[in-house]
């Protein structure tokens, strides 16, 4: 730390991303990385005649991602019975979806209003209020893990929710999500998908009919492409506005021109998506079956990874054996989850390496 | 403008990007772009098999660009005989250099103490500052657009300089900057270099013996890569251990898999860079020369840009004139800058068309 360092910093503590260790392969289960390539069609349109104008600066609204993603939003609604067009005016785009949650978290909060989660979510939302300085509220959770959305009344706080968990993996529905808003209209709701496409329904359907809600998602997870960061967010226009101000006063290039078209193709390549999510949820559930029997608890997840505990060691111990024997898994910090490891849903090779090697280390 | 928007942000007025019109194909000299393709060594190296593995994270910490950069600046101050190794503790990356800056604005004030830039810069330091609501101390250059470091003298604030400045292509000397930071040791000294590589020198060669100096600078100029988003900062370890703490509390896979290699390969690609900006050099003297013939004053730039005022019109309706003829230039809302348009150097093409028309339009 710099003596020059603003004392609004000092108590800062960062995120830690997981593991992207460059020491040895490991079978890489801890980071919910897809285990598919981008779809082949994303990887021929990212053509030598767009990687050579890139000395042109981005388009700043990168409207061709918008517009598939408002495109494909506008589709799955009306599949679900709700007539309602997104336009460029309810999307927005970022550098991954952690750009567009830290625009959230400034844009509506303050010192004296922060934002309220659910005690175990993603890891991301205290380190945001933490870095502006803005109350964090946790709030409890039951024992088995699932949320009691009526431990969200009397908060002032706006509220952000990872639907699924982005730990447990548990999934709360969007009829639950409708109550929440209905009762707290002077209050956002924040929904972020990264993990809702594995089995999920987007509160998406919720947009048309509810000014306080945004809905967050990425297309690191189930679109295949982590590496090309790129999130969104969807809401009212009026949201929408806000989140643009900010963006155009932090960083308004804030997306590259080879991911505008790798994301604006992924959106538009609904067979490929729903083709290797479809593999994700077999695999999944093939997971639970295989750690069910060898003893394991899991968690009843709804998304490409699940969080799994062995009474014969903690989460630590088991992380670090699996590690140790070329396997990486998430140990994740929390005190709830101390007995528990998160693990990423990859292909089914990875999955019978690891289902070995877990048998190896109970030594079964 | 939802009414969930913080106050704070009530009189934030965003920064408007040059114009990236979509409806006909203009002869674009509005935004600093290189008019040559990125170093065909980036485009080998941006291949089907790194394009193929995006559904992997990035590297958080960039290491393969971070150290490319290092490399680059270590025998940069070595030829210029001051002996300092950069490493990765010298240098973070950046999703453009905006990042960068907005990290170091937000790192490095607060509402007691903002910023001190010159009136005439990035028209983003402003805005960086009223996101951040911390006070922008506006310091008056002279009539001739030259900087009066003398100005700077008994502001407590911390300093950000555009060198050359982003928008008239004026230098200040590493000298008058040595000066500057031996002067103010308990205040920061950014210098934004974003256009030093058409002919000025980098100020990293201080940053061996100043602690309160950084270097900020883009790939977006002379290494051909605005639509990838690349930027930079060099300085202390105790400081780029700072910027880190943010980046790593807002984003911190901000660089996506396909710029962290291009960014290395043209870092690397130094006889690329070299050729492209002794071009670029060369075509902004051939401007300089036809313009004042037409009877223009155009400012001394060291830039890939110039600034130029004809007594015939002012800068307004020069632009308006060039961009009803298809050639776009860029007019700053600056009152001090209204008798002018800044021109970036393009092709020899590109510029003769930009010449003719201004004939045109003088009726000459």
């Amino acid at each position: 730390m710099s003596k020059y360092l603003s004392e609004k910093f000092n108590n800062l503590e960062p995120y830690v991303p997981g593991e992207q260790p460059q020491d040895r392969r490991y079978v890489k289960l801890n980071t919910n990385e897809s285990p598919f390539p981008p779809s082949p069609k994303v990887i021929e349109a990212t053509s030598v005649s767009e990687i050579s104008i890139q000395n042109l600066y981005s388009d700043p609204t990168a409207k061709r991602l918008v517009e598939s993603i408002a495109k494909y939003y506008t589709n799955y609604v009306k599949e679900r019975g709700v007539d309602f067009e997104f336009t460029k005016d309810n999307v927005i785009v970022s550098n991954g979806s952690d750009e567009v949650l830290a625009f959230i978290f400034n844009a509506y909060t303050d010192k004296d209003k922060g934002m309220a989660c659910p005690e175990i979510g993603y890891g991301f939302y205290p380190v945001f209020c933490s870095s502006l300085n803005v109350p964090f509220v946790s709030v409890k959770i039951n024992e088995d893990f699932s949320l009691d959305l009526a431990k969200f009344k009397g908060i002032r706080e706006n509220i952000c929710i990872a639907n699924p968990n982005a730990q447990t993996g548990l999934y709360i529905t969007v009829s639950d999500i409708k109550t929440l808003l209905s009762e707290n209209k002077e209050r956002l709701i924040i929904i972020d998908e990264a993990y809702c496409d594995f089995g999920g329904e987007s509160a998406a359907v919720l947009i048309k009919d509810y000014p306080n809600l945004i809905v967050v998602s990425t297309l690191s997870k189930s679109r295949q492409l982590a590496g090309a960061r790129i999130g969104f967010a969807l809401a009212s226009k009026e949201i929408i506005q806000d989140l643009n101000t900010l963006k155009y006063s932090f960083n308004p290039y804030n997306l590259n021109r080879l991911s505008i078209i790798a994301g604006s193709v992924a959106m538009e390549d609904v067979e490929y998506f729903n083709k290797t999510r479809e593999v994700i949820i077999k695999n999944r559930e093939y997971l639970k079956g295989a750690l069910t029997a060898l003893g394991f608890k899991v968690t009843n997840s709804k998304s490409n990874f699940i969080l799994a505990s062995t009474p014969k060691m903690g989460g630590k111990e088991l992380y670090l054996a699996l590690k140790e024997r070329g396997v990486l898994v998430r140990f994740l910090s929390d005190e709830l989850l101390k007995d528990w490891v998160r693990i990423t849903i990859g292909s089914m090779e990875q999955l019978n390496t690891l289902i070995n090697t877990i048998k190896e280390v109970l030594g079964e």
